[in-house]
């Protein structure tokens, strides 16, 4: 059995976790980035003082291995936003009510893990409450997640540098699992948002840095305005080695299906294009394929981009 | 096997689930009435259009085979009335979610009764929305369930005669239930806010009458007010018969144990006494007994009542 964990936060953890599942011989550790201070989440987490279950529901639902498909469509059925459940996930209720009756977030993890059947690991990246500030290249100030995710200034202004509101320790768990793993993956996922908050964790970065395992790079399809605009590939990776270090990435993968058509026009008036390929093979091995997934969003195809990985981990 | 059906609502469905479970060669069917209005059940079946979860929740976690007793915490977990969870249990927020995607009610039921691991059966009295109506001696009326459960009037009124709003036929099931029972428990509970709303709906009395089961019925320990002031055990039959009619019930129990104190005092304050058996044995044979459950509550004792319900069953 090959141990690879996963790193990451919103839906490209749960794409990679969905795609790999599928594989028996590998087991999966999803680490989680406890940024999201948004929606659902934010309101419980401002609210019961809890940490935010958004993410981490959606790597329960990726691994739950339950035969009562019910379930996952419980724990991702969300309520209407001007209804007295304001617009909160079934899901993300049952994490809070958990970490409320259990006490703690890991134990409120391991009840619905116990519920949904879930095969595999799933582990906050901090038990700390920690908060995202990103600096502008004009020196201005993000505070948030919510506010960095969704900017609201102009969205051209470049991110010049992440960092926490207040120093979090990593989750013991978490480094554990890092150390140990066959292969660490990374994203794909809103760079910013999703997975530098990770390695802003003290011990992850470290972590990463020590892991006798392969390091896996999932470069995004697209860009993302006011966090990566216009970034191509040797942007992501550059990005990324500021706060993982160098020569600590062995492969990335970038997709090379670029369809034409309706969906890029609608994508591309929200100042959104596709990442272009500009690497050439270095210490960095570049793993290329078709990796989109057909439908109203360009994303990853968990199938496709599960079976590079697969190969990747196994060479 | 013996079946034994229990009809009622709010918490006295519960005790008596709760002490019959432990007979494991009693079959057993809640029917639970679908009158409830108030707090979080009634909140989100005027938001959501769904039926009033909170007594079917009830039943569930008393029938509940689920080691995992975090499961019954987690039903019954009730958020804060100040939060945006608006005072809502778990278990409620779940059967409405179940309710939307399963697309009806006895199918969410099903589900639950899948995820705790029910023994038992669990069956709203109707499927229809319908809503309680009572009119006082003074021929004002009061509408709706919570209304005449925490009454806006002085209290001392007297309810000539509860009625729906709109007349509602009975869940098939239930009536299959009740006819095929080897006994029928009526009570404990509110008279005219848990008991005797079942009672209205189209089929159910019928079915009661024509059940080959003995019919059983547990007269509250203690009057309530607002719902009977003063009532004698004899009022409560009386009253029970005018809905259900005369010689149908076979069986009453009867507490007998009544200590003085600070609790008593406390409930006297309230205008709320023990009830005073008046009762002769006639067509209806009394059973009486020490049922009281110490606590902060003058209530049933889930086993003491149980021993005597199972030995009159199998009778």
């Amino acid at each position: 059995m090959k141990k690879v964990v996963v790193i990451g936060g919103g839906t490209g953890v749960f794409t990679v976790l969905t795609g790999l599942k599928d594989y028996s011989d590998l087991e999966l550790c999803a680490i989680v980035s406890m940024a999201d201070d948004g929606g659902s989440t934010g309101l419980l987490r401002e609210e019961f003082g809890t940490l935010p279950p958004g993410d981490i529901r959606r790597a329960l639902i990726a691994l739950s291995g339950s035969n009562k498909e019910v379930l996952s469509k419980l724990f991702n059925y969300r309520f209407d936003k001007d209804s007295s459940l304001k617009g909160h996930t079934v899901g993300n209720i049952l994490l809070t009510a958990l970490e409320k009756i259990t006490g703690s977030f890991p134990a409120a993890i391991a009840e619905a893990v116990d519920i949904l059947n879930v095969k595999g690991k799933v582990i906050p990246v901090t038990l700390s409450q920690t908060s995202l500030v990103a600096e502008l290249e004009d020196g201005s100030k993000i505070y948030g997640e919510t506010n960095i995710d969704i900017p609201k200034h102009d969205g051209k202004k470049k991110i010049q540098k992440l960092s926490l509101n207040s120093k979090a320790p990593a989750n013991p768990d978490a480094i554990s699992e890092i150390e140990e793993a066959d292969a660490v993956i990374l994203g794909p996922g809103d760079l910013y948002t999703s997975i530098i908050p990770n390695l802003l964790i003290d011990g992850i970065s470290d972590a990463v840095r020590k892991t006798k395992g392969k390091v896996i790079y999932n470069i995004n399809i697209m860009t993302k305005y006011g966090e990566t605009n216009g970034f191509k590939a040797s942007d992501f990776i550059k990005t990324i080695e500021e706060y993982l270090g160098k020569n600590i990435i062995d492969f990335v993968t970038i997709n090379t299906e670029k369809p034409k058509g309706d969906i890029v026009e609608r994508y591309e008036k929200e100042n959104v294009g596709f990442v272009e390929d500009n690497l050439r093979d270095s210490n960095i091995k570049v793993i290329r394929g078709d990796f989109l997934r057909r439908g109203m969003f360009l994303r990853h195809d968990p199938k496709k981009l599960s079976e590079k990985l697969y190969r990747t981990i196994n060479d």
